[in-house]
């Protein structure tokens, strides 16, 4: 029987490898490039954790990952056309991959005895890192930077996964809720186009 | 005494790290940098996947690598001018490098205890993720997306080496005939301009 | 009491922070990017070379590097409009932070008893690799390439190191030596315009 946490991780993955794949199509790779940009996009971010943390990356313990891949690389290719017209559906699942990723990521570090600053990091990484590997791949500046509250909403998630740990709910409890904060933070910073300051713009380099 | 596996590993490291410094040259690299590229390219690949099965990663423990990137460097500085000419050759040298890495990277996973699954990606990045690396660093798209068949050539082949094994093959033969199908499979694919589909085209990130 | 090295660390840390919120405002990234940006940059070298020797990532123990950033992050951001014109003061301190993380690397290296020409290399990738990350996220090439001597003078302030190390100096005396080089190298090589020969220039890749 998958766990709770397990569960979360396969949504997660399945919602990032269709992200993955889609800008990959739009940058029109062929299959086995999208899947890799699908694959690199749905564990890149759990797998730097795993080794930051010096556990065995999940994917290499499970082919779960690898068959979310390809079902959401079936789910593209077929639908693909049907897809085009439904960027609120797709905004959606990017923000639920961020928010399951986030809680399983603080999960984790928790499980392994980790203090909470680094669970936050941890939790961070793993719902952002592998969208920053996705724009890298594509050789695009990373979306999280410069735009709607993005990785931040993992932060503020974070703190409230805490906040709750601290006030003695239990495991389940702080997973539903930290990943709410992560999902309702991401949906109201685009809805009402919150964004952090920006930095007084310096010279370019010269 | 080098193992046989260790004799391939040094030739996909020189054909690599030639074909590194091939395209620093390119982007008019100085010395320095045309060596570090070429060192990612021949190292990155193994390197990533040493981290994820948690060894120490080969050249941090024998000195050959080194020595052949600046064996590499060398050729290209005094032979450059005569290289231009030559694609073809460096076409067989980059395919030869991708064939011995993926068969190197098989067999690591192997022998240390990881499902075949595993193995087969863990060859299919020692053979493309320091080529991968390489045009990152150069700022350009990975070749590996979307043009004639790369990578998915190690995945053909961990498959033949795979299917050798389980037909009772022994350790040598299997390495030669996984080797062999990479390397024909690349060599094919170019030849005959073979490509994996494209995804219909969706629209550019708005 | 933090030792000798921890605090050359933390200088360090600050000194690369600030360069990569520089480059992050310059591309006008929001407060939260830049932090990202001068996070990775300041911990992106020493994190590689900790995964690397596998070891523990240092900013994982102790959240001092996290706030080194912000402290790094508030500077900026109060005082940007005053920095923008002390761009001479902002190379020392990005030659400094290359000073001081290379002879962290080449300490913990030997530390944990490593060869010599492992030390030089993580040396080499703990004072440079965080700029090379900062160049990839704001998806330029890489500065280290094809310039000044840079990550070069990591090498020769390794070299340096080794000599007094095999000479029978105590450990400070090599690492203020090994760090002295290091700068005065970089300080010279821009100085004079000291670059190492290019390439003989090839054709583009096809």
């Amino acid at each position: 029987m998958p766990t709770f946490v397990q569960i979360l991780d396969f949504i997660g993955t399945f919602a990032f490898a269709i992200s993955g794949i889609r800008l990959a199509s739009a940058n029109k790779f062929d299959w086995f490039g999208a899947y890799v940009v699908g694959f690199a996009t749905a564990i890149g971010g759990g797998t730097i954790r795993d080794v930051l943390l010096n556990v065995t990356p999940s994917w290499m313990v499970d082919p779960m990952y690898l068959l979310c891949t390809a079902l959401a690389l079936f789910g593209v290719i077929i639908f693909g056309k049907y897809l085009i017209h439904l960027n609120n559906t797709f905004f959606l699942f990017d923000s639920v991959g961020l928010a399951l990723f986030t809680v399983v990521g603080v999960q984790k570090s928790i499980a392994l005895g980790y203090p909470f600053w680094v669970a936050i990091i941890m939790g961070c990484l793993t719902g952002s890192a592998g969208g920053v590997i996705r724009d890298v791949l594509i050789n695009e500046i990373p979306l999280i930077f410069g735009k709607e509250i993005y990785a931040m909403a993992c932060v503020v998630g974070g703190i409230a996964y805490w906040l709750c740990y601290m006030a003695g709910i239990k495991s389940y409890g702080c997973q539903i809720i930290g990943g709410m904060v992560v999902l309702l933070t991401r949906i109201l910073a685009v809805k009402y186009h919150i964004c952090l300051p920006v930095l007084n713009n310096h010279e370019k380099r010269s």
